[in-house]
């Protein structure tokens, strides 16, 4: 594990621990509900996207001590991430029984609870949010956090994450065009990493100028990680991404890879990488937040 | 008709009109989402919710003239009520093929589009809620929203009605104690209404104490609802109501009717009726309101 590794390590695991302080107590005669959004959350993930708010939080905040009051949004952004991971992998979605070498939630809780799982998902990560809101005094800091709630919100829903959901369900097994691809891939995966960076920036007082960059660069970085998935999907180590490799292919599935080929594929991934680090530079973000790009868009799991 | 249903009409055509005008437009490549939440919201109801909202902001309103700044969360809460259905009536859930004489989202559109148009009413009844949010000047306004919409999550989520449909959910087929039915109806029924209520009374400035009769009232009006549709589904007109009868018991549901007997249960209905008139004398509500309370505990459909 290099230096770098055992950073990211170590931010994940302070995650984690910042996720658990946010999940419920599993008590109560609705418990199992307790159960199912705690073991969704735990069955792990990189959490990128509060590292890459707490990134962007840093990167713009006065004053770092403050950051406490932006955690709310750290946890709720990765319930947000979690609730969508857990409707995906329903019967009716795509029906996958096991994430991360985990029973998925509704495989090991069953269907009607993976539906209300992820609803409740859904409903805490805004509950979360809200948690973020200031005492009355606190007006510059909750005019912030109104900001925010709307930029997680817009991301999230059907002009977000939630659009670019429906595309790729109605059009699962048909060819997709280039316009296509890229409406999914970035309502689908680009809109939570810009909801992330965004809303970061917003707690940590950006202005509208730095905003739009900052939108910009996660953009650009969603786009690199996405495009990376269907490489790895190509030529990836089964061993190394801990499931098997051409799923793409067998399910007829149209990507930015199958499309345009390897090689034009692996030059967009070095060409938005590049963008994104021209605008990390201008934004002057952390050492650590420009290894995690370069890092992100050469990885190998 | 009697004067009240007329009145009652109209003001539910009132709220179609204002639902309409928050809907999204189907347009872009994602339409279908819009046509799903569109369709799941148009298949009608009695926007009972937005009402009981409504009559409790007038009834503590200063200056009604500023009640356009509360219509997001008239908005906001019946796509709330509607997301809980369109997922209710899901295969995994209650498997309803029809829901008011029209086929349910997922029969019309696919069991997908029936998760995803769910999540995007749940996902856009936040985003709707959060455009009450006024101007940076409006201070004293905008700590009022944040009390609004904490009390929105806080009731739908899983301490509300997600919690309570979660019990319901996993009870069926098993008899319940008394305990469990007034859990499943106080979640699954009241904390919507009680939501709707103290929305409209926080909204429109209402005192702690104040609040706390309102919560009450709207429980007493949840609870005498309930049971009345427990009795109806057991001595009900079917012309009237538009659905079969006797669906408890055909489904070994365990009701307040079939825990205490029809008799015992028209009396709590009435006991419940009495509590909520002489809370709401308390508060001066209107005389519709009222009306209004009067006629869904006697309702025959």
């Amino acid at each position: 594990m290099t230096n770098f590794e055992e950073i990211l390590r170590e931010r994940k695991e302070e995650m984690d621990g910042l996720l658990e302080a946010y999940l419920p107590e599993e008590e109560g005669m609705q418990k199992t509900i307790f159960k199912a959004m705690n073991y969704s959350i735990k069955i792990g993930g990189k959490r990128l996207r509060p590292i890459f708010m707490q990134e962007m939080y840093r990167c713009f905040a006065a004053d770092d001590s403050e950051e406490e009051k932006a955690e709310p949004f750290f946890a709720a952004i990765e319930m947000l991430h979690t609730y969508s991971l857990v409707h995906d992998d329903l019967p009716a979605m795509d029906d996958d029984k096991y994430r991360r070498g985990s029973l998925t939630t509704h495989a090991e809780f069953g269907e009607a609870i993976g539906v209300l799982a992820g609803d409740a998902l859904l409903n805490f990560s805004f509950e979360t949010a809200c948690k973020a809101f200031g005492r009355e005094e606190d007006a510059e800091w909750n005019l912030r956090v109104i900001k925010a709630i709307k930029v997680f919100g817009a991301k999230a829903g059907v002009y977000g994450m939630i659009g670019g959901q429906t595309v790729d369900v109605e059009k699962t097994g048909r060819p997709l065009t280039e316009e296509e691809i890229e409406f999914i891939y970035e309502l689908k995966t680009c809109a939570l990493i810009e909801a992330s960076m965004l809303i970061g920036a917003i707690l940590g007082g950006a202005s509208s100028e730095a905003l739009a960059i900052v939108e910009k660069m996660a953009s650009c970085i969603g786009m690199a990680f996405q495009i990376r998935d269907d490489i790895l999907d190509l030529i990836g180590d089964e061993g190394k991404l801990g499931k098997s490799i051409h799923s793409d292919q067998r399910n007829s599935k149209t990507t930015y890879v199958s499309l345009h080929g390897l090689e034009a594929s692996k030059n967009k991934v070095e060409e938005l990488s590049t963008e994104a680090k021209k605008l990390a530079q201008q934004l002057s973000v952390s050492e650590f937040l420009q290894e995690l790009i370069a890092y992100l868009t050469k990885r190998e799991y």
